[in-house]
């Protein structure tokens, strides 16, 4: 007989069915014995009576994660008993079955509150509760709406490399890997790939592993993540980038209400609203925002503190009723060498960051699309234009101006999700302290 | 005035539109100037009359790939001097426009013929043809077609690792990665990772860069490659991820007959029937066939070589219609530790290749999923279980029957277009002699 799936056990009231997952629970109670079911699709409670001699062998000698397939009858449970939650007002009587796989004891319950260590330690394990399928059902839904937002847009995906020959300029932050016995690296980004593709596709997007060689074990930050990229020409200028990013997160919003509900009720955590406005404040109308709302003076840093950052998402919300804030026109200074200037106001960009609930989940710009402006700026900045000979051909014949923005997954899929640590919105996290030794053969 | 795409230029008859992209081709006819304009949606000609005096000062100064916008009005073109493809039957008059971006002297005309190194060593202007396009468009398009297929099946988008810790086994064929003062290394799989996600998740699929530090510079080898992964639980056997597999050939090919027939026929290229039915042979009777059909015995071999594989795609096409050939039954010793044993079979597995056009394109088959079965095959390959101790977790604690599947997509658009090098297929492809230096900021 076919499998059928707990979230369809519905449509099968009084028959008899298949089913199959893992033990979650067994509760012995003597002459009957109730086991949950769980598989990708849900929990079902099943009880093994005593008139039915094969199923309550069965439900014997199972323990918690024994994996399993059943034959049994879908049962209405008597409304005062019903459960809440997914197939509460269900339940399975068992006919007969048999053990798919045995599991050992289990060194913890599933449902325990664990340290994180102890978390990570034991991934193959801690991955299958419920609340671990929500981070990850919400994080594979921004991933597939991101793709379908910009395909819609007429964007083509590209794969582009990681692996990266040459001298990493600097060297810090970068994981130097052997290549044939020449240095190669690990890329931290793939701006510069993205910008040649514009040249000859003009609206292109990737999602893929990016490295930074930080030696930091923060909450935010990781060695190895995941970074959903785009670029595009004929932009007016960063003002598109902002609007096509501001249809891009309406866009997501209305995916995460559709389809990840129950995976944020499960988590405890709210789906933002798409406000009507997202507001966009230069860095210096946030600088004096932050004076005057906070009483801290920090107009003359070039930069934003993650105080400062929280404070901005705080007022956003209060001002503004969004939980998302454009930052733009950061010091020329502080932005790579491509950051396009503004005509209209020397020494700032047209840059920006994209704030949600406290810190910086995208950033973006314009880029220089002149030649000689860039070859310039790769001089003003210390660099040697010889070393992106190869880059820059994709101007030296013909860029229209352009931009794009970069979202890491991992960090947007903790702060919608309210998950204090990043490395708990992250399938197998890398830090300064952690990386498994998992080579395949 | 809003830019209108080229494609959307018959909607506009008659009317005043503006246009943007580059200068493909400019003919000087004295009076009369004509230009090819293109951008990602298609080429136009355009013409600058004489009568028009800022249209003739744009299109004289202009050449090719500079990048304009042109505001201008959309003809019809008398029938007898309409051109063969898009937008063949419309013109552009050209009113006035402006340069976006100039571009120096090209090096070689955008058509023509180069040998793969020029190609390869200017690739930001190579990657501009017609043909690029149509390339990286169907790469896309199998890309979007997996990800569409699998979550209509209920599978899950996972992000998983590519930089792994320790001390490769062997170590041959891996790039070795500095972490932080300790050896990691480039995953030339996630196969491992797969397999635990099955124990959580039960359908995960995933794509993304992995690597092979092989010393090869061939037509059907990359060092850094794009893997389509996937795997899924309570399988009955290898024909469940066969048929599959099966399935997903319909999608794209659905797909590829919907989307991409202009791409393939940019090519020369032929869509692929779906056959009523692949061929599955298990490699003895496949190596039966070899030596009916072609003669030469290699009954006694472990494996196939190349020119049988390109011999089985022959006889499938030719007794069944069929450009597709699933191959079964690979020796154990053949394959990897996981691969699960033929109980009916002792000394095969229930693994599988599947042959398309002469080559290999998937390698896939059962994993085995008990615990003490997985410990002693690692054992029986020569390698440490404590050095699995991770993985063997997800078997540990009650793993069902599972198994999946890889698809090198490079090597898979590069079949379907008949394109005889991969590096053709690969946007910056990477292998013994060439890794560009192209490391972002």
């Amino acid at each position: 007989m076919p499998r059928t799936y707990i979230k369809d056990l519905k449509e099968h009231m009084g028959e008899e069915v298949t089913i199959a997952g893992w033990v979650d629970i067994r509760r012995d109670h003597g002459k009957l014995i109730f086991l949950d079911l769980r598989n990708m699709t849900g929990k079902v409670q099943m009880v093994a009576l005593p008139n039915h001699s094969e199923a309550i062998e069965l439900a014997s000698k199972v323990r918690s994660e024994w994996v399993i397939e059943v034959r049994g009858i879908v049962n209405a449970r008597p409304p005062k008993m019903v459960k809440e939650g997914l197939n509460g007002d269900i339940e399975i009587e068992m006919l007969d079955g048999m053990v798919l796989a045995e599991a050992a004891e289990l060194p913890f319950a599933l449902d325990a509150e664990l340290n994180l260590d102890t978390h990570l330690d034991h991934l193959p394990l801690t991955l299958r509760t419920q609340k671990a399928r929500a981070v990850f059902t919400v994080q594979a839904e921004i991933v597939g709406a991101f793709r379908d937002f910009l395909s819609s847009e007429g964007f083509l995906e590209v794969q582009v490399p990681k692996l990266v020959g040459g001298d990493a300029e600097g060297g810090a932050g970068v994981f130097e890997v052997d290549y044939f016995g020449k240095k190669a690296n690990l890329a931290t980004s793939p701006q510069l790939y993205k910008q040649i593709l514009v040249g000859a596709f003009e609206k292109v997007f990737m999602t893929g592993n990016m490295y930074r060689a930080e030696k930091h074990s923060t909450t935010r930050h990781l060695n190895e993540y995941t970074s959903l990229d785009l670029e595009f020409g004929f932009i007016k200028d960063h003002t598109d980038i902002i609007a096509l990013e501001t249809r891009f997160l309406a866009f997501l919003i209305e995916r995460l209400n559709a389809h990840c509900a129950e995976a944020f009720k499960t988590l405890g955590a709210e789906i933002p609203n798409m406000p009507k406005e997202i507001p966009v404040l230069k860095l210096r109308e946030a600088q004096e925002v932050i004076k005057k709302e906070y009483g801290e003076d920090c107009t003359n840093e070039p930069d934003l503190e993650p105080k400062h950052e929280r404070w901005l998402c705080e007022y956003a919300k209060k001002e503004y009723g969004s939980d998302f804030i454009f930052i733009t026109h950061y010091p020329r200074k502080k932005r790579p060498f491509y950051t396009y200037e503004d005509e209209n106001d020397p020494g700032y960009t047209k840059s920006f960051d994209l704030l949600f609930r406290g810190v910086e989940i995208t950033t973006g710009g314009q880029r220089i699309h002149e030649y000689d402006k860039l070859v310039a700026n790769i001089k003003e900045w210390g660099l040697d234009p010889t070393k992106f000979a190869y880059y820059l051909q994709a101007f030296k014949y013909g860029m229209p101006p352009e931009g794009g923005l970069a979202i890491g997954l991992e960090r947007l899929t903790a702060k919608l999700l309210g998950i204090d640590n990043i490395k708990e919105a992250t399938l197998f996290p890398r830090d300064l302290n952690r990386i498994d030794t998992l080579l395949s053969e």
